[in-house]
């Protein structure tokens, strides 16, 4: 008795030699960067790639905008489709790939495509972190995958180890650098001294950094993906937008002078932890030791720390972003569904997602802190400071005051671990001071 | 028309619900420190272990020397057995976990078990670097799994991404620090400048180092594991026998205080790079460059580079051994296993082998060296030893000549690329000009 595949297109012999013969009709949606590589994948390199895998990939349909405009890469016009609906209702089509981008409409594209049984790759960190959870469990009523490796740190695999070979461990917390162009502003700050917007004119010339940098910059692209690697660290489908989130554009060369003279770095740090009480999501530039593993990930790679009970600590490092990175965690995904498809076993590997796990108010975070006031010079300041924050219950590691020109002077404040509530109750109460000029800059600090 | 599993004991749906019921049969070989870890797992978490894979485990027989031997855990007494044939020869007993250790009888165990059509996990790295090309094929022959994610770098999940998520990139080169012992007296040694008796003694002290260290300081078990790692990246397994190896015994703090100087650190570096001409393996203490991803690796720690034509450089960074991550990675196959066992898809997932790669002689290895000569403090000597190496096209980037005190001199050299084979030829020249007293030591360099 042998089964058959869920499509019933061919038979299924499970010795390895039938299997090399089978090919995958795909439709590839969207011809862009990343859509070219794909395409340049697995068309130009399909022999090597059959070989590797035991399968030939065609892609029957390709979706785009405009058939006529030129691009990278030349399929046939007859390939070229401008309505979704000639993919998605073609039966032949065992596999969607969604390079598209965009929320709208590629969401309610991946959603079709599920309902219509078929196996879906995107790259999409948007739409995962948006309707993520709706969409798992669609595919898995329609018995179909949907993979995503490609949505975080697109040269690392991560997302793959996080859901199968540490998913017998209790992870504590996953952490790290997850966005491209802010670490090359950061570290082109650090190292040359300039002003973010010097740094970040630098980045868009060397193309790390779009004409408008405000999805990067604002740490939304970062929160996209802490949602992502979250939900399959914890097994909970948080929405991007509900991850507490601060950007970069604020941070100025002296922070980071600061950082460096104290032994640190500035990351843009993307974190999630989850504990009995819940789950708490948030991006935030932070200070980096020098002994923590994520301290030598500079310029544009990416770096993702998983802390688990039984491992301890694992770092997974490489480029994220990229045309060629991102379309072979593309490709990698290809191959994985397709194996599914051949062997009648989709939507089996998808990621079994928790309900009862409650988001918590960043509030209750316990970290440390640096922070820098600007104060008026006169006796008794650093006095009536330290019991401001002593009535909070913050306290002190190392203060620094710096020597003042103008009788205005720096005075520089590494907190021990402190809630982050009581924390920017003490802040606030610190402004109201009359000897406070200003807050110049405030910072987590990882241990 | 449903598909039944391999074993044929119950009948197959694909709907979550039911795999969800199916328990595992498992037959443990071996109770000692990463044994008793993989029976806790199994055992005293099996309702999370249950909730979060969807199958009930049972260790139905543990194979052990002794049974009345006092241990961490205390299965009962009726499970254990010291007859491996009574465990190979059980129908019931769908999956072997091998965590005996040593190459006999372990090989011909897990040779037995494959041919009764037993999946097998194992994490003896010995047994997999010496048989595990002929044990491949013997699994995909009786449709059997065989993984041994754990025999490599434990913590770290490496041979599956390697395997699964990497295979459609071309893989240029695995290197990396798979030796926590090496690594742990290389760092004691750079930090506090003691010697290597110290440093030895030091992590014999902490566990981090067996009574007999001969295995790890001489780079053999690193020879095991690079062996394991380009079995993967290449398609081809060479016996760990075949590895070019030198170990760290002779290394000084001299040694280590020049390489800081110079801004490097010395790492057990395992090397396998793959070209036209064929696979090159090698394990020699190398020097490190502070920019490169390998550098702040420290103590025990393991970290292994994959460099990829289209990824680029991808890392992976944890615990290389100890009884708890080692037996993660084991729980994390015996997951894998399971879930293929209960899909009827056993031995699909096997690496495939190509047998047309070469192993290349170390001779045509090209690296840049450190090397360091004491020699006579005579006019000439300088002179004569740059003809010495030009003549076999050895050049420098940096020669560093230290004041003398007792008319003997130390030279450092630090050559551009080439070819170990002209370099070797060249500095057994030197040896012979009357002026060199001694070659004090021998570094290949990392760019």
């Amino acid at each position: 008795m042998k089964p058959s595949n869920r499509s019933g297109m061919m038979p299924l012999d499970l010795s390895r030699s039938s299997i090399s013969k089978r090919s995958i009709t795909i439709g590839l949606l969207g011809l862009g960067t990343v859509g070219s590589e794909v395409y340049n994948a697995l068309i130009h390199n399909a022999k090597s790639l059959s070989e590797k895998t035991g399968f030939i990939y065609e892609i029957k349909k390709i979706l785009v905008k405009n058939p006529e405009k030129s691009r990278a890469v030349n399929p046939k016009r007859s390939l070229l489709f401008t309505k979704i609906d000639e993919i998605l209702e073609d039966p032949e089509i065992e596999l969607i790939v969604e390079v598209m981008g965009g929320l709208d409409p590629a969401g309610a594209i991946i959603e079709k495509a599920l309902c219509h049984g078929k196996s879906v790759v995107t790259a999409n960190k948007g739409v995962m972190a948006t309707h993520g959870e709706r969409l798992l469990k669609l595919a898995e009523e329609h018995k179909a995958d949907l993979f995503f490796e490609a949505s975080v740190a697109g040269a690392i695999p991560i997302l793959r180890p996080l859901q199968e070979s540490m998913a017998t461990d209790r992870i504590l917390e996953v952490c790290g650098i997850v966005n491209g162009t802010t670490n090359f502003i950061l570290t082109k700050m650090t190292q040359e001294g300039s002003s973010y917007e010097t740094a970040l004119k630098e980045a868009q010339r060397l193309g790390y950094a779009e004409p408008d940098p405000t999805f990067d910059v604002t740490g939304m692209d970062a929160a996209y993906k802490i949602a992502i690697l979250a939900a399959l660290a914890f097994g909970h489908f948080a929405k991007g937008d509900h991850v507490s989130r601060e950007g970069i554009t604020e941070i100025t060369p002296t922070d980071l002078q600061h950082a460096k003279e104290m032994g640190y770095r500035v990351k843009l740090l993307a974190k999630a932890t989850c504990d009995s009480e819940g789950l708490l999501l948030s991006v935030a530039p932070t200070w980096i030791p020098s002994h923590h593993p994520l301290y030598n990930v500079e310029g544009p790679y990416n770096a993702i720390l998983v802390k688990g009970e039984r491992l301890g600590d694992v770092m997974f490092y490489g480029q994220g972003a990229g045309g060629v990175p991102t379309s072979t965690a593309v490709v990698s995904d290809i191959v994985h569904a397709s194996k599914n498809i051949v062997l009648g076993i989709s939507g089996q590997s998808n990621q079994r997602m928790e309900t009862d796990i409650k988001l918590k108010s960043p509030e209750s975070f316990k970290t440390r802190y640096f922070f820098r006031l600007s104060v008026d010079d006169k006796p008794g300041t650093l006095a009536a400071l330290a019991k401001n924050f002593a009535d909070e219950d913050v306290s002190f590691a190392a203060v620094l005051q710096k020597e003042n020109t103008v009788n205005v002077t720096d005075i520089l404040f590494l907190t021990h671990d402190v809630r982050e509530g009581a924390f920017r109750k003490a802040l606030a109460n610190a402004k109201k001071l009359p000897f406070v000029k200003s807050i110049c800059s405030v910072f987590k600090v990882e241990p």
